[in-house]
């Protein structure tokens, strides 16, 4: 069985950015540096944390996570991780409009897929086997992804702001059982990890 | 200076009560027992919060905490907690119907203040001088306080579990900037401390 998780940096109230995300605000409007500055300032003290958010064998994300654009593809961008991207693995990426395949430096190729949550789903567990999928985000396909009854565990990086707008974890998800795995408060950031029971 | 603090047990997702509360179901419809499992079931585990919730020179808290009545007011009905209630110190209820002040064992005495938040926090600032004043809910209560500008600081204890409807924290309150202060992952609980920075 493929064991799913999935990371997400959000706001005390939940948002995983703010509205309006475009190349140069890539979280969009508000005070959305609150959500990773954990990770820009305090890697050392967040390195279990974040040594997580990339220890899979697929990756699923949704358009707005790897572009700024919407509509047709520039065949230019190939994502906002320079030519290394960290996931160094197949990373499936949701999107209406076909594109080839993108084979990036150090083992990462993002894959374009027009056939929704199932056919990434399937496509991601096909690569992994009995590993480990991650869907790295955003909310929007998180929130997909849980109304699908499809991820097992879920990591919430709560970063100390409130942003009232944006996309935002659970909006529209049913409710959900959840048990508290793990957890650790550090300087910037409160980590948490629940298993999704169902 | 008055120092005000504010406590609430709320889901993953904000909210600290289900639709429709009720005298049989005083959190409301949904899996709101999951909120305060871990006052009932883990209290040892959990002292230091438990304690800190009290740990206040005055209170104050909406009718829909104190009361599952609404409209005017039923004179027998004395809240939610036996005789000697744990507040053992002035509470402030908000509420739009007079009623008479109501003295409870233990130091425990119910105001009931018509005046809106701005009067009920006049009244529990003159009573705490530079001690401290609790926000002691519900989310409504504590929105109007957060949106106010009134509170120092925010105990969250996060349950697992999410409910998608009811009284949600944050609701219509402007982005708020938040400090970390302290947090702390329980068995069945996350507690985390902010301070709300002005």
């Amino acid at each position: 069985m493929t064991y799913v998780t999935c990371d997400l940096a959000v706001s005390v109230d939940g948002f995983s950015s703010g509205p309006r995300q475009r190349l140069d605000r890539p979280f969009g409007d508000g005070a959305v540096d609150v959500l990773t500055r954990w990770m820009i300032e305090t890697p050392d003290e967040n390195k279990a944390e974040l040594d997580a958010i990339t220890a899979a064998d697929a990756f699923i994300m949704g358009r707005n996570m790897f572009s700024p654009g919407r509509g047709e593809w520039d065949p230019e961008w190939t994502g906002w991780w320079g030519e290394d991207p960290p996931y160094h693995k197949p990373v499936f990426v949701l999107t209406h409009h076909e594109r080839d395949s993108l084979e990036m430096r150090g083992g990462t190729t993002f894959h374009f897929v027009t056939g929704g949550v199932e056919d990434a789903f399937g496509r991601a567990r096909e690569v992994a086997g009995d590993g480990r999928v991650s869907i790295a985000g955003g909310a929007t396909t998180i929130n997909q992804f849980l109304t699908a009854g499809l991820i097992d565990e879920l990591r919430l990086h709560v970063a100390p702001v409130t942003l009232g707008t944006g996309d935002r974890l659970f909006d529209g998800v049913p409710p959900l059982t959840l048990e508290q795995i793990s957890g650790r408060t550090a300087s910037l950031v409160s980590h948490v990890t629940y298993r999704v029971v169902r």
